[in-house]
Parts: structure tokens; C-alpha cells; sequence
């Protein structure tokens, strides 16, 4: 469709822009409805709202970002300073925290629902403009490794209430790895190995193994990393094979100290064990990621991609003289997540509008049809009153495609015997009542 | 505050950039409801969700704009388009529907909460980032002028609930002044005398007179134009009076008939007669209203200016062929009404966290804790789990600074006996219950 200007001549495409997901009203009221049940399940656990800008100075995006990411940023240029559109939710959070320390009690729990913009090139699944449901939690000085746990849980919570079939959290941490490359004498390679199997889900065993081979490692350490990182079985037994390996490292047994930690409190948590399942291959891109790391997977798609990511970090948040304030969370991309959720049936557009109740005068004092109106909606009956005066089959029409389940219309006989009639619009049911009834009808259904 | 670079040993400001207002959680928690309290009355006169993105094309945006808009938009440049931030809402929608038309069904009511932008110099109660709650409803073709009355009751309605004191919504419509000036013959200043007349509330009419003066009207068009538009008394009144004046100009006669025929709906509307009052000098900044035009002003600060503003556009939309989608609306700035609001305890920032209950482990097996955590929060009761092994004194004291109203202990003792130690932060009573009649205490409070 196209726009007309004002003064020129010229029409302008209205299309969304390209890898902006711009809903219907149903799929809108779906995708609100599942954002407020994320919602609700982060504040039952007792983490509060933040809600910061999408403008950002440039400096502070930059100062964290690393990467790709950075090409990806949005950038202002306006007056005296170098704006940027957020990426994340985490560096503002950051950010924040770093501002307003002194006022904020700690462990501080918060969470962010809130769009974030990236200059991708577009590509199914890949949005310039979308939302992130964010999580974390921050600690002054210390943080217990309990609160990785926790954050898992909340994961595992989430998707059990969104109904999307099965899924994992596949857990690992960074410094078990970093660890086995010490003891391999390969910590200067580090990033670059750990971002090679960062790959791992995405591109096999095959490719990591080539990537590996041009970053120049002998064979035997890229087999002695491939084996590494491929061990696998239940969580137990990925850990008794780890303590077997008897590695020498200060880093590879705090890593394995704390990853025990972690699941033993998820048993605590009653996390059900097919729903988290340690995976050495997991290590996250972002460089602020310092213990726990993880990734979500829906076992029946794995090509979907992590639907819901996060982990821990010792030292975003540093910048105030000694102060230490570490912190764990995890991000679900909930807009990605709705194409695809929609696709396999796992969420379905509202049928029906918000509505439940359209008024319709055949009078044309409103005195009458206001009243009801305002009366129902004190009962939180949304209603609405047509106030168009065209054809009565075109006011039904408008009911039926909202998919509104009751019309009460208001005429002059109505008006005369102090009743209304509603008609129920599932099974076309018509009957004239009084004002006690017609509340009891409406609330009831 | 400062950031530390991951890279650099340079220290960045963590301040929030200037004119955009960082909320702390118990403001943003006010804030959030305040938000939610605005949404729910807006779903009950069956007002839908919509939800664009920031982003749009600046050529869009530019086409609508128009003065002094155009200097404060942010413009971005990346990749092939042109892109820049809303400025606000309305525009945005108005692509929306030329975009989707077919797919919506009239008439259309739609409901927006989101942020816009606007490089303004930043003054007190301006802001560079801030909330719009927009509400619109298009017809396809036509659409009755019940509607302009119907978003005025909504306005009434949102300040009513939002409980901030005596208010007045000001309305006028456009053509009485235009048909006004075209019976002086002044149509093609008429852009000029009501950008001119529109700054009445702020400067005052000697200003008016000034300004009026620089258009080069003769004094005595100068004395009609401030003698009609300082016409007041009770509604009926005014209407009266304009009747009297008996101009011979179309454009008047409709507007003045248009805008009977709204006050009339307000009535059948019931909103009380002191909320609402015909004033000519309103006339709304933007090019696009076509019809009634109204601003909101608190009775006792008109110096906030208007609170709430729209009006009628029956050109907006244009764009497809010969199809006409008029439409009316109003936006609320809530950004810019929080921090006076506050500032009048109009509104309060949030004594309580959302959290209800803070769970205290004092074993280290948390399968207890985290099984009373899972029932309070099923109940609707949000719980936190206190997870760091601190001093006791130091949870209490986390939980008296988040005002959390109750904090249950869980220690050797409550697990050998299956009992719980609740303990009310108000009152300071304590008592070792069992489960039920913990559940009870916690949902009675």
C-alpha cells in the first residue's frame, strides 16, 4: 500500500520495514498475552521491572559489544552526542546498575521486557527490531551460585507454562574449558577455540573440526578438544568423566566445582533432569559470560536455534573503585520465537477480540446503551458501543469477524420495558431480559 | 558513576543520556501501574492492542511532520534505507492501516503504549524519550462524529480512575475558526493566525496580539479574531453566541453543527459538564486534524499545559485510491506527567516490591524452600527465595528495605516438626505454623 504526501505529489510505500515483524490484531493480542505470562512468571519470582531507553551512548554499547555485534548497531548522530540504538538488555542493565548502585538493594532481581535493534541482514528467524524478555540478577560483592540455578529454573518454568513441548537447557561452564586448553598450554587460544565450538549446534562436528585446523592446531589437540567437548550421557555420568580426567587446573576444578553446584541445586529445585543436561560445546559468543553458561533447545527443533540464552558474569558490572557486583541471567528473544511457535501450532491467534460485549442502539440517545457500557466495564466486561448508524447486518458482520461472543441491542421497545435483548453469537441464541439477568448472563460466560 | 572498558582503561559516564528519565524500581513500579491502570480502561471501551516498531522510514515520517517535528527527529543511516525514530504514534499508525486495510475490520479501535522520540533541547517536563498512550478508532469511508465524543469520555475516564484532580478537557473544532477567517476573507493566512492562536494558553493575549500583528492583520481583524475566540460561559452559552453571530460560511455552519453534535454525545455520554468546555483558542499544533480538536488541562496547574491532546483527521489516511479512512484520537503523554504528578502526590512511588513473601533458608537443602516457593506462586503469591549464606540480620534487612510483608524461615528445627516460622514485617509477630495455615495467612494478607 502507499502513503500520500502532504504537499508533493509523491506516494510512499507503507510496508513495515524489512526484518520488522509487524503483527494483526490477533496474532498482536497472542503475542502480548504470551509477553504478560513471561511477565507474571519473572515477578512470582520475586525479579521487578526495569524498562531503560533504546537510545544509548554509542561509548557504552561499544565498550561491551565485541564482535560481530558491533556492526550490527544502530548509530545517531544528533547534537553534541554520539547516540546508538541498544542491542541487548543486558549492557543498559549493566549500565544501570553501575548509576544507581547506591540506591538499589542487593541481591537485585529485575527484569526487562523491552525491543532491542540489531542491523542484521534479514533472514527467517533474524529480526532487526525485537523483543527480549531478560532476566538476571545481581549481587553486591558476592553471588551465590544458587542464583544460576534459580535463573534456570525460572527457564524451565517459562516454557513449561508457554505449553511448547519439550525442551532443554543445555549448561556448561566456561571455565572448564578454559581450564582443559590451560592444561593443554593453549590458553593464548582460547577465544578463538571457544568461539569455533560456539558453533558446534550450528555447523557439526565436521566444520568445527576444519575451523579448528586453520587456527593451527595439531591434530592431536584438536582430537583431544573434540573428544573434550563431546562427552556426553546423563549428567552424572558426564561428571564422574570429568573428575576422572584428573586435571591438573586450578580454573578446570573451580569450573567442575561450580558446575556440580549448579545441577545439585536444580535437583533441589525439583527441575525435572530431562529438562537440563550438561553439554561441554555450550561456551555463548559475548565475552562478559565468565562461570555458567547455557542455551535452550527444543528437542524436536534443534535447528530453531537457543530460544533462550544467558549465563553468568563476574566483571560486566565493574567500574566503581573495588566494588565487585556480580551477576546471572538469561534473555528468551520472544519475537523470533513467535513465527515458528506459530508455525508448529504451539501458539495460536486469538479467535476473539478483547471485547466481549458490543452494544448496539437502534436509538439515538445514548443515554441508555452508556449506562450498560459503563456498568459492564466496572464489572471488567470490555464493551464497545457501535456508533455508526449503518444496516443492522452490518453491525452483526462486525461482531461475528471480532469474533465478540454476546451483542445486546437497545431499541425503542427496550428502552420502553426497561430490558435489553442480547444474542449470543456462538449459538444465535436471541432473548430479551432485564438489567439483573443480562449481568448475570454476561459474567457467567 | 563510571564503566570500566573491557579493553581500555578509559571510564565512561553511566548516567542516563540528558532528557530521558531513569526510573528506580519503586518509581518504576508506580509507573508500570500506572501504565497497566491506563491499558485496562482502554481495553474496556474495546480499544485493541497495537505495537510498531521505533523505527520507521524517514520519508514516512517526514511526509506527515510538518514545522517544528522536523528538526527533532532522529535520523539513522544504515544499509539502503533511510531510517529514523517515531516522533510519535500516530503516524505511525496511520501506516499501519494504509498497510493493512483489508485485513482490518471496521471500525478499527486500536490502542498504543509505546515510546517516542524527539531531539529536543531538554527543559523541564520535555523529554527526549518518553510514553505515548495513544487511542484512535478509524471507519472505512465514514465515521461518526459519537466517536470524537467517545474518545473525550475516555480521556474523562482515564483521569477520573488515575484520580489526579479537577480537570477540563477543551474542545473546539477547526472549521468554526477556519469558516470564521474565510468569512473574513483571511483564508490563506488562516495557517498562520491559528499556529498564532494555538500558543493562547501558553503566552497569553497581548503576545497573540503581537504575533497577529506581524502577520499584518488591520487592527480591527486583529479585535474580531481575539473577540471570537475569547467567547466563553457555560457550553450552551458559547453555542448560543456562535449561533448569534449568524456567519454566512459553510465551513463554519458544519463546524459549529459538528461540534453540537459532539457536546450533545458527551451528555448522553455523562460526563459530568464541569470536565469538559468549548474554547475556541484550541486549534492543535499538527496540520492533520481536520475537525474537533481538544487538550486536557489539570484546574489547578494550567502551567503543565495540556495533558492529554487530539482530535479529529479525515485526510490522514488517505493513500488508496478513492477509499476514505477518517479517524479520531488522543494521546496521553505519560512520561511527562509522571514526575509532576509526583511532585503533587498525585501519584506515589511503590512503598511494597511486588514481592509478597521472602522465603529464608537457614539448611542448605532447598528442596523445602523451593517446594513452599512453587505453592505460594502458583496462589498468586509472588515469593523470592533468599539464596546467600549471609547473617540473618542482613535478610531481614533486605526484606525491611523492600518492605516485603512477610518472611517465612525454614531451618532444622521447621523441617524435623513439617512447620514454618512466618514472620509479619509490620507487626513484628512471629509464630511456627504448619502449611495450611501458612497458606492461609499469606493469602488473607
Amino acid at each position: 500500500m502507499f502513503f500520500k504526501m502532504f504537499r508533493q505529489k509523491k506516494t510512499l510505500s507503507t510496508r513495515a520495514l524489512q526484518g520488522i515483524l509487524e503483527l494483526l490484531p490477533k496474532d498482536q493480542i497472542a503475542f502480548d498475552k504470551m509477553k504478560s505470562k513471561i511477565q507474571n512468571i519473572y515477578e512470582s519470582f520475586g525479579y521487578i521491572p526495569l524498562d531503560t531507553s533504546v537510545l544509548e551512548r554509542e561509548e557504552i554499547l561499544l565498550a561491551k559489544a565485541g564482535g560481530d555485534t558491533e556492526k550490527e548497531i544502530y548509530r545517531i548522530k544528533k547534537g553534541d552526542n554520539d547516540l546508538a540504538l541498544r542491542f541487548d538488555l543486558t549492557i543498559p542493565f549493566a549500565r544501570y546498575v553501575c548509576e544507581h548502585s547506591r540506591e538499589l538493594n542487593f541481591p537485585f532481581r529485575k527484569y526487562q521486557i523491552g525491543r532491542v535493534y540489531r542491523g542484521e541482514r534479514p533472514q527467517r528467524g533474524r529480526y532487526r527490531d525485537f523483543y527480549q524478555c531478560d532476566i538476571d540478577v545481581v549481587g553486591d560483592g558476592e553471588l551465590s551460585l544458587k542464583y544460576d540455578a534459580e535463573i534456570i529454573n525460572i527457564i524451565y518454568t517459562t516454557f513449561s507454562k508457554l505449553n511448547i513441548g519439550p525442551f532443554v537447557v543445555k549448561i556448561s561452564n566456561r571455565k572448564i574449558l578454559n581450564g582443559f586448553l590451560e592444561s593443554l598450554n593453549l590458553q593464548d587460544r582460547a577465544p578463538y577455540v571457544l568461539r569455533i565450538i560456539d558453533k558446534m549446534a550450528k555447523i557439526g562436528a565436521d566444520k568445527v573440526r576444519e575451523l579448528l585446523q586453520k587456527e593451527k592446531l595439531s591434530v592431536d589437540q584438536m582430537n583431544e578438544i573434540l573428544d573434550f567437548v563431546s562427552v556426553a550421557g546423563t549428567n552424572l555420568n558426564v561428571l564422574a568423566k570429568l573428575q576422572s580426567l584428573n586435571i591438573e587446573n586450578d580454573t578446570f576444578k573451580s569450573g567442575l566445582d561450580e558446575l556440580v553446584q549448579v545441577i545439585n541445586c536444580l535437583e533441589d529445585f525439583d527441575v525435572p533432569s530431562d529438562y537440563f543436561k550438561i553439554d561441554l560445546t555450550i561456551v555463548r559468543g559475548l565475552d562478559y559470560y565468565s562461570g555458567t553458561v547455557f542455551e535452550t533447545f527444543l528437542v524436536e527443533d534443534t535447528g530453531l536455534g537457543s530460544i533462550c540464552s544467558g549465563g553468568r558474569y563476574e566483571t560486566l558490572l565493574s567500574g566503581f573503585g573495588d566494588r565487585k557486583i556480580p551477576g546471572v541471567g538469561a534473555g528468551l528473544g520472544l519475537t523470533r520465537l513467535f513465527v515458528p511457535f506459530k508455525e508448529k501450532g504451539l501458539i495460536k491467534s486469538e479467535e476473539k477480540t478483547l471485547t466481549r460485549v458490543l452494544i448496539v442502539p437502534l436509538i439515538s440517545d445514548l443515554k441508555k446503551p452508556s449506562i450498560l457500557a459503563r456498568g459492564l466495564r466496572s464489572r471488567g466486561i470490555n464493551s464497545e458501543i457501535f456508533l455508526d448508524e449503518v444496516p443492522m447486518k452490518k453491525k452483526l458482520n462486525y461482531a461475528n469477524k471480532q469474533a465478540i461472543p454476546f451483542v445486546v441491542i437497545i431499541g425503542d421497545d427496550e428502552v420502553a420495558t426497561d430490558t435489553f435483548t442480547v444474542k449470543n453469537m456462538n449459538t444465535g441464541e436471541q432473548q430479551r431480559v432485564a438489567l439483573d439477568s443480562l449481568y448475570r448472563i454476561l459474567s457467567a460466560n
